[in-house]
């Protein structure tokens, strides 16, 4: 089996046959870091570079996952107008100081090119952490009439934010994205365009990650640096932290005057662009393994399933051995036909299966691939073969198995595989339904938010920034967004939970990733 | 028409309607380098970053041959067992000093990171020239038994080689690739990867650019830095130049001894596990351009085109106008449900179309989807509609137009495209016979290669690295391989064209980019 050496050898929990099941995930109820740590240890996903400070290495199980969100992703794009391309990687360091709140916000994270070919660089570059700068360069030379606009363009790129404290996918000193940038005549163009984009990531999260999230406007101290406006979409992780999981930006006309972007529009006078940038990255991983794992491992929802069913063969003797793996084979290609891609994608997504026929206990076999997150296990021995029937286990954290005819499986794995897609959304509603609380007294609030977990709290805020800076500083509590309509509770005035003082409505607040 | 704005406005090229064709692309018989640049520059592929030496940024319509060139790649890699992994971009500096050829190799191109997140750093980072290194840190991570082997992995990425001279996809400071890294038991099976990978890529680059290969093996002074053997495939442009358009190289144990990636064998001995790697590039959109266009520009094969048909409305009247534009948008959705995809592909290729229905003469139009290489343009006027056919002309150079009825040309559609595709093989076939000789004496070697351009001569050679520095230095004509069986001459023992020394066998000599 040639993903053998994909497993973590030297590194002890998957080398050694039959060993996996004797390192323990730790229970999310003890300690739900290490228990984030130890899924995508045990789930293959990635491990810590070490020897590049704050980076990590994704590896196959994990990358595959980040493929799979970036096809669908890229056809959303591409529906709505955009178009890849690709800029470089290093940016010359004055561009990053041409908008003011954009070098104060970036300034502390640059990693920064000073030699090269074997000289000293004139002009250092840094290494884009994001690329409004360069991107507003070429803007600039390709921008002319209000017929060049919009310009609707986005990179699937790597950038680095050297980030004082790392954790996997969440925080990491390199990391995979893509970055939207559009220009736009004015500004109502550029705000249906941010609001358009924040509308394709919510529906993506859902449809595709089985995270539910709630969109809304980020304080001015949350905001991206140069942004006029950042609209979020916010997902609570099982420890009832949110976990801001995709950003899109009004940047009015600030890159516009940085780099000179100006068009001439229809009544012939010169105009600054209006400009959008949204991204979303490796993060999501992070996000999806928080939001549906549980103490046994990796859940994932098929859309984002590297492999979607693995086959047991079960066997005592060298004939029924022939005779299981045959039809285990058998099974294994009728299910590679099967296509479970939305209908008008631009990909094609037939069933992935793996046939494990290693020579260890099958209980062992079972734990691996439970950590692996992989929706369908079946088993196959002599007498299911007898029976015409395959013995079917979904990988939802309860025991039930089922048993199935052959041909009745094979003819609804579409079904079930998406009814479980639609079952992992569904519970992970029900945990943020379950987890979202109107406060409205301090005492309460600070209750609420005592220990290490968190919720997702409505609350009222005097919306000022002094006051979201004492709650933070007093409970570690954020303010996650202020709801666009229907978001949040119905928008009324009230009195700020903090301060007393008069507000206009409710806003999520949490502890955050 | 939201491309618009991706058309270089201020480039003076494609920003005012009907100007496009007042500048030219230069001829190849009188200015071919000229020729290269402009054909990217019309074809909107890319154009020089400027700001960031020896990077160039990939336009929207260069790209989109990029992800076309990547998903079918990708496929063959997946089908083949391997799996897509990321890596880190910065490695420390003391890896790459680890093997001795590989630091001699790639010092003097290295870009160096010294300082991140606003300090010094103790140990400098270099951004990835290639990968060997880092990834073998993490094999030797991951592989402990012969139980672990092959590990098959490749990676997508941006790479850095800080290059003196720059050409736009040929040779750039930053450029795209896949980098494949493997790891096996034994050296045979090592060998089995590197000429499976080689005929991956020869196979790919016919099927799907339509670009014909000579596989062979490169001399040691052309070997890539750290390789027993590098395998190579080698496409003649149509100045005759060779570009080594891909390698698979024979890693030995070379990187397994410099990292110490060791695995028990089955006898339980530790060994040194053996390695392959093997990349191709954005440098394959050079070589496409450089295939197939001509004068008027780029042309594109079907299976890696952007824009596979354009649709030129023709009416006076507002009337006819009307009826044009529905007819014109029928048949737009009626090809966007034509999917061109070979048929066991991962992914969905249906007709990507536009239609042109800007306020200009259609002679200029022509013009400018000639030079972005949109393998099929459609004309329909009122007449066409009365008799129920459409104005066919494809790109292939020469002025012929076919009025085919709607519903056959909608039926015909896949193969008049793949027949396409089958005339830019057999045209670059050609071109590539008809530009290859054998050569048996220094005159006739002098006299070939006397101007610019070059042949694809098969010569012999005395097997030395002195003689071939002397070819160079006097001709500057390289040795670009050893043919492997089948890719040239027979076999057959002669005297060296240069030295008249012995010589075992033909190798193919050329002038390259």
């Amino acid at each position: 089996m040639s993903q053998k050496g994909q497993k973590q050898g030297k590194s002890g929990n998957q080398g050694n046959q039959g060993k996996a099941h004797e390192q323990a995930i730790a229970k999310r109820s003890e300690d739900y870091p290490q228990w984030y740590q130890d899924v995508i240890r045990f789930g293959e996903l990635a491990e810590p570079a070490k020897v590049v400070k704050g980076c990590m290495v994704i590896k196959p199980h994990g990358y595959a996952i980040w493929e799979k969100i970036q096809r669908d992703l890229d056809g959303r794009f591409k529906d709505t107008g955009h178009k890849n391309a690709y800029f470089p990687l290093l940016v010359p360091m004055s561009f990053i100081t041409k908008e003011a709140e954009h070098v104060e916000g970036f300034a502390p994270e640059l990693a920064v090119v000073t030699r090269a070919g074997g000289a000293e660089l004139e002009e250092p570059y840094v290494i884009r952490p994001t690329s409004e700068t360069i991107i507003g360069h070429f803007f600039a030379k390709w921008i002319a009439s209000h017929r060049d606009l919009p310009l609707k363009i986005n990179q699937w790129a790597n950038v680095m934010r050297w980030e004082l404290r790392t954790r996997m996918f969440l925080r990491t000193t390199e990391f995979l994205w893509q970055e939207g940038h559009t220009a736009h005549a004015n500004h109502e163009e550029a705000m249906q365009e941010v609001l358009q984009m924040l509308e394709v990531y919510a529906q993506f999260a859902e449809e595709v990650l089985a995270v539910p999230v709630i969109r809304g406007i980020k304080t001015a101290s949350e905001r991206f640096a140069g942004a006029l406006e950042t609209f979020c979409i916010e997902a609570m992780m099982q420890d009832g932290k949110a976990l801001q999981s995709g950003t899109s930006h009004d940047l009015g006309q600030n890159f516009g005057k940085a780099f000179d972007v100006k068009f001439q529009n229809e009544a012939g006078d010169l105009e600054y662009v209006w400009q959008s940038s949204w991204g979303v990255s490796t993060r999501l991983i992070g996000g999806l393994v928080m939001t549906h794992s549980d103490d046994d491992g990796l859940i994932l929802p098929p859309r984002v399933a590297p492999i979607h069913a693995v086959i047991i063969p079960i066997f005592r003797t060298e004939e029924q051995r022939v005779e299981v793996m045959a039809a285990c084979e058998r099974i294994k290609a009728a299910l590679h036909e099967v296509d479970i891609a939305p209908p008008k994608a631009r990909y094609r997504d037939f069933l992935e299966v793996e046939i494990d026929a290693r020579d260890m206990r099958p209980g062992a076999k079972f734990y691996e691939w439970e950590r692996r997150g992989v929706p369908i296990r079946i088993e196959l021995g002599p007498k299911d073969l007898e029976k015409g029937v395959v013995c079917v286990k979904m990988r939802t954290g309860s025991d039930a198995k089922e048993f199935v005819p052959e041909a009745e499986f094979l003819a609804t794995v579409s079904e079930r595989l998406l009814d479980y897609q639609a079952l992992l959304l569904t519970r992970a509603r029900e945990r943020l339904a379950a987890g979202t609380v109107k406060l409205d007294t301090w005492e309460q609030f600070e209750q609420t938010f005592a220990g290490d977990e968190s919720k997702f709290a409505w609350c009222h805020w005097d919306g000022t920034a002094e006051t979201e800076a004492k709650i933070k500083e007093k409970t570690k509590v954020t303010i996650r967004c202020v709801p666009l309509a229907g978001q949040g509770p119905d928008p009324a005035p009230g009195t700020c939970i903090y301060s007393g003082k008069p507000s206009a409505q409710r806003v999520l607040m949490a502890k955050a990733y």
